[in-house]
């Protein structure tokens, strides 16, 4: 077997076999096929596409690649969720500690942010001294212990993923489904998860852009997980408008505390409230949706899920003073408010254009091993279907030492990012 | 700009400004641009192809990657011919001692073989002591001086073809037109021709299989002249049985003096007419066709021809006397006999069976750097059309240690590289 002769068959639209897809990931990660040689397969898959059985194929052979965690000494079921990524999605933040105050095993790693605003990992790090980085014994520790631990991916899981997804990355590789579908899934399984649950987004600021692609990549997870034996459950949601009200590091933290206090927007409890139910009836422990915002909000009202996040905290090093002081976060010093230049209603406020002004204040990375600034973001006082009144703040924007054109280019960004008119519009459906 | 929203570009099917082509190739042979995002490229290229502009951008860029040779002091016509290359085509070994016994300047860069038999420089080089390694400036004394040299590409023509070359060969991106056509006319244009002549084949034995593609090769390369300003006529012509009898590298050069003598085959004639007379008629020596076989004969007829060749090998350091005595030719030692096991007329002869038989004896490279043995090689005792009678030798094979297993592979081939038929067929048409 050549590499080139398997870049030609994918060229031809040819199906790969197992033992194709296996030559192909092993030979890459032992640097006997080269990095050029990858890329060229790649866009090739990126014109013909991975059948079904071939992404089950590519997603096992990263699973293989590595280490494979494995909990079922610890618990019979672990959650795992996964977001594909939005603006503002805090998710992550707020369900852990609710599935793990209900009695559910959750392993969550996560990633850093690259593009948008900062990942779960950015956003965690921003409460002083909170340690990412477990070891794997750390991680299994305290997951047996705290029932839940949040931790930056080990490069010991799926390292063929993690050398495939880099190059993905420079080589405009990036949008195929299949690809896509086996570096997530890939993930999730080597976490060693038994319920997987998957919160798949489209939008402006979302990497997928339509609900159809959003209907076809959950498909093929849902496909993948099959062909693979693993449970996985997806929700497919718009990510048009920021989920909740707070973007940035620091600010998403505080909104999830806040949420765990009881005072939260309805976007994000209403997802957080599919994505439990997903699990807790896949561990037998709801029954129905009606079932499981009972478990929830009686998580919430009774403060365990809040002592959930304080114990996560406490046990990964984080001061757990930041629950009840918010000035111990860095936020930025100065402030500058976007202001209605006419009454009506909130008809359009584009996720992506917040993300980019979030970005340019310094929420977010260029490059990998860019300096993030925690207290960089914009705080949302309106949102889609709002009435606003001529002269009210649309958005606040938290910065610190930003260059003046970045700054400029950040106010007329975040400026341009909403729309007003007359006519009412409903708010979005968040769901589908 | 950055190369990656290049890729993405490419692979949108946008259309490259002059710019972005140069900043591409520019920057690859710089090492800003890594093989692994210019093989993307390349292969976003294969599926979304460049326009006959971006074509011919990219065609410049090549030539301006590396030296030009300007023969303008020397010459008001310098003539170069290329093949796309086939089995059995030793047009070049004939063809440039008749231009310049006719008095056209002919500079001719050529190539190692890959693949299929050895490319011309290979067949050269079974002449004792034949040099094809020439400087620049022993390349322009010997132009100026036998009015005609054939030397190994300089590698300083065309470096960024060379790179990009090497590049499409290990990934699966050889057979798209552009880049074909780029790679080709770049080589032509840097080496200071103003009469270009190509010869694109077509065929069982070509890389190229259809006649409609060669067509659209031929009408690109055509074009890529005009917007470049430079005059290039195109032969196409059918490579389903080899051209003429012998192949393998000293067999060649044998068959090749044969014709300087005056003892040839249609095909070979034909084809060096077609070509001899694009390039006389272009720099003004003859007026038709006419005239053109009228000075070709001639030029054979009165031994001119013949005596540039002689001329050429000593200038190149070979052992003149081959001419007479092909006995100073290596053959091979052992000679195999394909017989007809049925009589009629031979109905197929595929060159890229004959090929293959032809590489397995020796005669052909697998990887750069691989040996050849000059002397392996086959002689065809019959051609498509031809009456058999059982029993008759259709071919012979010369070959010296070849593997037990690769000679009866390469027997096998042979055998079954011809059909004979009760029912005759016509000669196939060669040139179109």
């Amino acid at each position: 077997m050549r590499a080139v002769d398997l870049i030609e068959k994918k060229k031809q639209g040819l199906e790969h076999t197992k033992e194709e897809i296996y030559f192909l990931v092993e030979n890459y990660m032992k640097g006997i096929i080269e990095d050029y040689q990858m890329s060229a397969w790649l866009m090739a898959v990126c014109f013909q596409g991975l059948s079904d059985t071939e992404t089950a194929y590519l997603t096992q052979s990263f699973v293989d690649s590595g280490e494979i965690l494995d909990f079922s000494n610890i618990a019979k079921h672990v959650a795992d969720k996964h977001s594909t990524g939005g603006v503002g999605d805090k998710v992550t933040l707020v369900l852990a500690p609710i599935l793990a105050s209900l009695g559910v095993h959750t392993a969550k790693l996560s990633g850093r942010g690259l593009g948008f605003t900062g990942g779960t990992i950015d956003k965690l790090e921003s409460i002083p001294n909170f340690r990412c980085e477990l070891s794997n014994e750390e991680f299994f520790n305290q997951i047996k212990n705290v029932k839940v631990a949040i931790s930056s991916q080990s490069p010991n899981l799926t390292p063929a993923d993690g050398k495939i997804y880099a190059l993905r990355d420079v080589t405009a590789t990036v949008d195929n489904k299949s690809l896509i579908c086996a570096s997530v899934v890939s993930k999730k399984i080597a976490s060693g998860a038994t319920s997987i649950v998957l919160d798949v987004k489209f939008g402006s600021g979302a990497f997928i852009k339509t609900k159809e692609e959003a209907k076809e990549l959950a498909d093929l997870m849902i496909k993948t997980g099959k062909l693979l034996n693993r449970k996985i459950d997806v929700v497919i949601s718009s990510m048009e408008q920021p989920l909740g009200f707070n973007i940035g590091n620091s600010l998403e933290v505080i909104e999830s505390i806040e949420f765990l206090k009881g005072f939260y927007g309805e976007d994000l409890y209403d997802i957080t409230l599919a994505l439990a139910g997903k699990t807790l009836i896949n561990c037998g422990l709801a029954y129905d949706d009606t079932d499981v915002k009972k478990m929830v909000d009686e998580v919430i009202k009774n403060g365990s899920a809040l002592q959930k996040f304080k114990e996560i905290i406490k046990a990964q090093g984080g001061n757990v003073n930041v629950i009840n002081d918010y000035s111990l976060f860095e936020i930025g010093k100065n402030k500058m408010e976007i202001k209605a230049l006419d009454s009506g209603y909130i008809t359009k406020l584009t996720a992506l254009d917040i993300a980019h002004s979030a970005k340019l204040l310094g929420a977010g990375r260029d490059k990998k091993g860019d300096k993030i600034d925690f207290g960089a973001g914009i705080i949302l006082k309106k949102k889609i279907s709002d009435n606003v009144n001529k002269g009210d703040t649309v958005m606040e924007l938290y910065y610190n030492n930003v260059e003046q054109s970045k700054l400029d280019e950040a106010i007329k960004i975040a400026r341009n990012s909403f729309k007003i008119s007359k006519i009412k519009v409903e708010k979005p459906q968040l769901i589908f």
